[in-house]
């Protein structure tokens, strides 16, 4: 939901141009345009584009165009499209709007983040990443809500602009997430534990149990259920971001072999799962009682504010409320 | 929900005596009671079988009258006791209604089995286990409702009693389950597959996302939660059943370990996920699509019929209404 404090604030926030239609650039559209700001989007396919249109939002398969429109107005342009688009989708933007400030919506931050520098536009990128999603994918799915409440990281990477860091995190709060900052390869680091190995631990759950057979999948209950959801993504999209992640993800998954791999030890040598469930009902206890505070002593753009921030996300600092 | 059918079979349906009345026995005297059965509970804490008094219960705790009152009246006796508590729960048994129809709502049913045949009861005894559960526990976190619609495996073993079986089937679907037919080594490995292998897993995940501090703790949304849910669980519980089922957890944890390794490997030496993650989706997908059906040319005590149950259990097949 759009909070009142920032309603009053529309008329000077600015245009917002989303490159990609799928769940996330699409409901990112709705919800740009459900909180008052003028919004636009392009979708390579012209299915989305026409599916959005018909929804009654403005939506267009011509790059150039859409593109252009952002430099004239000087929309902030999301890129919400697949990693393997990333880079053509910075070519066109510097060619048609190199001076605009830029974000992005894409999983893995240190991989766009690469691609905007090979692509000479680092100068007004901020990158995101809106913590939510469904196993759904396409404009059909989308949803203006699908952001209210979630967790939205702002890039705070050494050198980043102030005014495009703002811009970012109105955005975010706009469609009425938190905003968390963290450095781009923090954040990497993070969502490999927290996003990536799920995934990898959902498919490996999915095969045993299929191996098991019809009685198997006749008594899955609860814990197989929702161990294995994520498993039923797309498996694109779960590659995508798993493989954009590779090196942080690999750390991860080896902490988790050690950890099942000590598991196995005790339950053969010893008959005991003891150190894996204690440790692991400990854990989940940390997830559960984890407190979000609010950054409050922190002004984007005064000295040392970069440091400061990514100091306060390590410590589960989060903003609530637009600056401006 | 207690079916049509059933309720006018209530008058011959045998009473029912739960021993243990946690969150499992607690709920199973509850919906036993809404089914129209005269039943009754034992509790070795005074506090819980107070709770179940004062919620209208027939609860005691002391253990010879309940069971002396169950050689009276022929009921059928539910361990619903924890797995450590199995073998003094049968030695009361066997000194105080060692002719009654007994079953067990325990989780892994070799080792219920083994210890009722320390007994000596195994002539009158069928293992059972219906498929649901919370992660809390206790006579209050109990719920009639718990067993509507959830499995329920009524142990298939080489020489079991046709009437005690049919009893048992007879209680699972009074209380609103459907009945899978399965051998009691069949059933465990099938469990560690989709019931003990995701809470070592879920133990892992949490374990891993916690390391990541604040910051990943923060960031977590739904793959994390829900993949690591059940290690909220009691650690107690989770320990009895995982190392209860030892033999056939450890199978399914180095097939889980295998599957893990090769993503490592895959992900190290070509960046690819491909191989786990495409499986794992197909695998979801034969869990989504799996379909119950029902068993509906075997009768229970023809000739055959253990083998012939068992075999339609493998295959998927379920019982939905009372025979009898």
């Amino acid at each position: 939901m759009c909070q009142p404090e920032l309603v009053s604030a529309i008329d000077s926030a600015p245009p917002v141009c989303v490159l990609g239609l799928g769940l996330i650039g699409g409901s990112l559209l709705r919800a740009a345009v459900r909180s008052g700001r003028q919004a636009w989007g392009y979708n390579r396919s012209s299915e989305s584009a026409d599916a959005a249109r018909a929804d009654g939002f403005d939506a267009d398969t011509d790059l150039v165009s859409v593109l252009q429109r952002a430099n004239e107005s000087g929309a902030i342009i999301v890129i919400a499209v697949p990693m393997p688009a990333v880079d053509a989708t910075l070519e066109a933007i510097a060619a048609h709007a190199p001076n605009n400030p830029i974000t992005d919506v894409v999983s893995v931050k240190g991989e766009v983040k690469a691609a905007v520098e090979r692509a000479g536009l680092s100068a007004k990128f901020v990158g995101g990443h809106p913590m939510t999603g469904t196993s759904a994918s396409g404009w059909a799915v989308g949803d203006a809500d699908l952001f209210v409440d979630a967790v939205w990281v702002v890039a705070t990477d050494e050198g980043v602009d102030a005014d495009v860091w703002s811009q970012v995190a109105d955005l975010a709060l706009d469609c009425g997430s938190v905003v968390v900052p963290a450095e781009s390869l923090e954040h990497d680091r993070a969502v490999a534990r927290i996003s990536h190995l799920p995934h990898l631990l959902a498919e490996t759950l999915a095969i045993t149990g299929a191996a098991g057979g019809e009685l198997a999948l006749g008594l899955a209950a609860g814990s197989f259920r929702d161990g294995t959801r994520v498993a039923g993504s797309a498996p694109g999209l779960v590659r995508a971001m798993c493989e954009g992640n590779r090196d942080a993800l690999l750390v991860a998954l080896d902490e988790a072999l050690d950890l099942l791999q000590g598991a196995r030890t005790d339950l053969l040598d010893n008959g005991s799962t003891a150190r894996l469930v204690d440790s692991g009902f400990a854990a989940r206890g940390a997830y559960e009682s984890h407190e979000r505070w609010d950054i409050e002593d922190v002004q984007v753009g005064e000295p040392d504010w970069i440091e400061r921030m990514r100091d306060a996300g390590r410590r589960g600092g989060v903003i609530r409320r637009s600056e401006t």
